[in-house]
């Protein structure tokens, strides 16, 4: 007997009928003989729509009461959920984060979850329950105030009552059947990933990948917690995400996959005085206006001795405030103008094994000039290179990049990839 | 500066544009001065969209599960009321029924009110808050679950929190302007009853007036609570309920109103042994399936003798299980047969005065008679009669009481009532 926790979105719990598909599949895997734990988001659009009732009232809604407000949605979908496993006849008890112990920071609207003590729901699975918990919610234990832990705060709560309860593995439902090698919409060959590291996960979500929550990557990561990323739909395996990708790491993939982000844009300031603590002052500025910054590339000209420019990369959500900051401190840092491009794409190579195997860079930046794409900044880690290229061109980055890994799925193939030794 | 506790029901609350309407008085009353409580229900029809959600899962929905469900709307209403209290310039906190100290017992779907600690709402009072409190909802200390108070259960949560707080009145706030001598859409002439005791308003609410919960009545008897019963649309006084109707009891009136209840069934057992323990046999099996006995009346006949009829009436809803209950012990107690009567109506009389004023019971018994309508049960307390007559005489039973006891407005009169020594 193992424990499993799963966790369920809100496309799976959207109506009725989808919440007893889903108790269904609950019922099932308890009645096989594991002890289940079953995290739940909100039905459907439930979160968007309390959104837009908070709009009708005020545009700057305190954000202790849109906490509570949102909390409502999980309310509903666990209580739901609880009422439907037991129709299948299988005890079922639902606990809001404060009840299952999800404590979290002061934070309103996108708190950390400091701790898990999960002691309810311990004893409602030992009295033969399967436990319902609220995802995206936790409390705030000195004020004792709901909390919410913002965008995928359900992927991080199953991952985070997982490691509380020394689950076996942690299953999060989506609508696909797991992370692929490249967004299929763009590469239709690309292939599902059926092992990967958390760093490799990491990497890909914080690359644009978007059906993992990054947040719920590292609580893997630092408790150990396994997690299978699989669809709702079907029984099949999805991808898993472990320690080590394989036992036999002769065998393990060099790369994972491609991702791409359509979301970011570029700043680049003009004729920056090229003395110490400059670009200390323009990150400083930047930093106060809380932006993201992502990749950041310097450049002295030989042309304008004692001038140089900086590129940066950042959200474009954050671009505005970000040029309100550089045109205060235009004056005192000195420096000549400063240019906003939201037209794009940052597309990423990401794979543990590429640290060890040289030639991986190489063979990248091969594939983009022979597809003709023009690189406009660079940054790596040692198991991720990304560029920026032009919004327009990204799809084909993606491809040229994809195939030329050799990502590509081939009809009958039944392993699915494997090192390749390059 | 007074405390004031105010309740607003879901009508008052349907939707954004109402929200915001209570919330510009909520506003006013404190900036006028006063600390202010306000308990809101949930908005408009949630409560019943909940419950069809949970239809269409299961039709035999865990009471535990149901009351988590049903509470997401008071927390949907209040932190939205809360965001609307903000918006004019007053700080606003919301809080669950278990952050604002409402201790229950674990009776699910109606659970009593055991104790009020309301620690953080006097803490947010202090702190320059109003305080926003979900009605209808408390918490079990023992299994830590919410728990709810059932039907008019928010009245009851803002009579116990002004209890707690030793508020200076509890606002009850409605679509009406108050509780009436009888309901105006049968007796138009109808007045509203400006003062009421606790005891007049507990026998109006038990006979069928339906503006104010039963359970908050006897919670603000129980305290002390004064009771102001007012419309959310206007801002003229409302019917006030407190210990004594006037410090000057000769001119209390006799007669408060005149209620009606079209709610009940007649359950009438045919030749019923007259031996000692049959009627304690008959009610214990009715009791054993919780229905709520109203009126009795028992006839020894003297055309059959050892045997008498046994009549009772309950509501209709507990009409089906009673049935069955009595089918089972027909055949030991040994009565004949029994009869069901929906088709019955109930008409009360309700005034503290006429404990102390006789002939009271002569008018009443005339004023039907000389209407033409039969009486089928009669029931009396020190403070009310009540009698049982065919439904479609009800109507006709409401207004001739209501003329007979003086009770019609009379245009230009500015006092609404008097006592008149009858």
């Amino acid at each position: 007997m193992s424990l499993i926790v799963q966790k369920y979105g809100g496309s799976s719990v959207s109506n009725a009928a989808a919440i007893k598909r889903v108790a269904k599949r609950v019922a099932a895997t308890q009645q096989q003989g594991h002890d289940v734990v079953v995290v739940v988001s909100a039905m459907g659009d439930t979160t968007d729509e309390l959104l837009d009732l908070a709009g009708a009232i005020t545009h700057e809604p305190s954000q202790r009461e849109l906490d509570i407000l949102l909390t409502a949605g999980e309310r509903i979908s666990m209580s739901l959920l609880a009422m439907a496993v037991a129709n299948y006849g299988v005890q079922a008890q639902s606990f809001t984060g404060q009840q299952a112990g999800v404590i979290t920071d002061a934070v309103y609207g996108r708190a950390q979850i400091i701790d898990v003590v999960p002691h309810r729901i311990r004893k409602a699975l030992d009295a033969g329950n399967v436990a319902i918990v609220a995802g995206f919610q936790g409390v705030d234990p000195i004020a004792n105030d709901v909390t919410t832990l913002g965008r995928g705060g359900s992927d991080t709560t199953a991952v985070a009552i997982a490691a509380g309860l020394g689950a076996d593995v942690c299953e999060i439902y989506t609508d696909v059947d797991g992370v692929y090698t490249a967004d299929p919409r763009i590469v239709p060959t690309a292939k599902k990933i059926e092992r990967a590291t958390y760093e490799e996960m990491l990497e890909l979500a914080a690359c644009g990948a978007k059906i993992l929550a990054l947040r719920s990557v590292e609580y893997g990561r630092r408790y150990g917690v396994p997690i299978h990323v699989r669809s709702s739909f079907s029984q099949s395996p999805g991808t898993y995400v472990s320690l080590s990708t394989q036992e036999d790491s002769v065998e393990a993939p060099i790369i994972s996959g491609v991702a791409h982000d359509r979301s970011e844009a570029k700043i680049t300031i003009v004729d920056v005085p090229d003395v110490p603590g400059t670009a200390a002052d323009i990150f400083a500025a930047v930093a106060e206006v809380s932006a993201n910054i992502d990749m950041i590339v310097q450049n002295v000209s030989a042309a304008r001795p004692g001038l140089t420019d900086i590129s940066f990369t950042l959200p474009e959500g954050d671009g505005k405030r970000t040029l309100s900051a550089l045109r205060r401190i235009q004056g005192d840092v000195g420096f000549a103008s400063f240019q906003y491009d939201d037209q794009i794409g940052k597309v990423s190579l990401v794979g543990a094994g590429m640290k060890s195997h040289p030639g991986v860079s190489a063979r990248f930046f091969a594939a983009l000039r022979d597809a003709g794409i023009n690189v406009e900044m660079i940054s790596t880690s040692e198991i991720r290179i990304s560029v920026a290229v032009r919004a327009d061109q990204l799809d084909d980055a993606v491809r040229a990049i994809h195939t030329a890994f050799d990502l590509d799925s081939h009809d009958g193939e039944a392993t699915v990839y494997a090192g390749t030794g390059r």
